[in-house]
């Protein structure tokens, strides 16, 4: 596998004590999957197990959240999964310098997305384009 | 499932013409995975189904490539998934804003990203951070 790894570790809120951790690593090509970088693939993993989507605030065993400790710099990928994980801690060792060394395209997908609106994307203007949201806003049952 | 809804359509090279669509929706709470964005997952199952992470040049059943087609704007998880999995044409009708007017935080996200450098990340400098890196520079097996 590559070499990206990532743990997860969920902290007791009342006295920060580790309770438990997972461990995963890049599994892009094995998996044949583009999304399962390590940072990703954990998050997944704990929150199957977990049975939740949001880790800032967990009540198993005791209240707790986790912490998410990576070996490099989480991609924009790993970065937005990490903050729809609601993952209040993210830490990592190795930069977007060190993976552009060894030919990963981090630090370019930053400089796109810098510019608020990366290229590269094409905004059809429909007319209904936002009727979704508005049946979604008027629903009773907002499961997204 | 939420407001949100991706289709790719692989493209012959030659021709233009669609060869085979894919379709599915935002599915984060009912997997229970906050990376299942409908993109994210139409990307997943169009890689496990071609047996391939790069889908800007296929050979299967003719030389083609495919296209990510959104009901909104991707998010800047969905956006650097597109990237990694190399999809030449990202194309979506809704926005960002129109998200948000439904409480979703595509927005905030991009505003974060467009710093070049999101806060909320904690960089640990240590010694050895950039070895795994060295190590997959030197592999003759560079699998990721």
């Amino acid at each position: 596998n590559g070499p990206f790894g990532a743990v997860i570790v969920q902290y007791d809120s009342a006295t920060n004590e580790a309770i438990r951790h997972w461990v995963d690593c890049n599994a892009v090509v094995t998996s044949c999957d583009p999304s399962a970088h390590a940072e990703v693939s954990v998050i997944r993993k704990v929150c199957a197990e977990l049975q939740t989507v949001h880790l800032d605030s967990l009540s198993d065993p005791v209240p707790s959240y986790c912490a998410l400790y990576s070996s490099c710099e989480p991609c924009p990928m790993c970065y937005a999964a990490s903050r729809w994980a609601r993952l209040p801690v993210i830490a990592y060792a190795a930069d977007r310098d060190d993976a552009e060394r060894a030919g990963f395209v981090d630090a370019e997908l930053y400089r796109e997305l810098s510019t608020g609106s990366p290229k590269g994307m094409t905004h059809v203007t429909t007319p209904h384009a936002g009727a979704p949201f508005d049946l979604f806003i008027d629903s009773t049952n907002k499961q997204y």
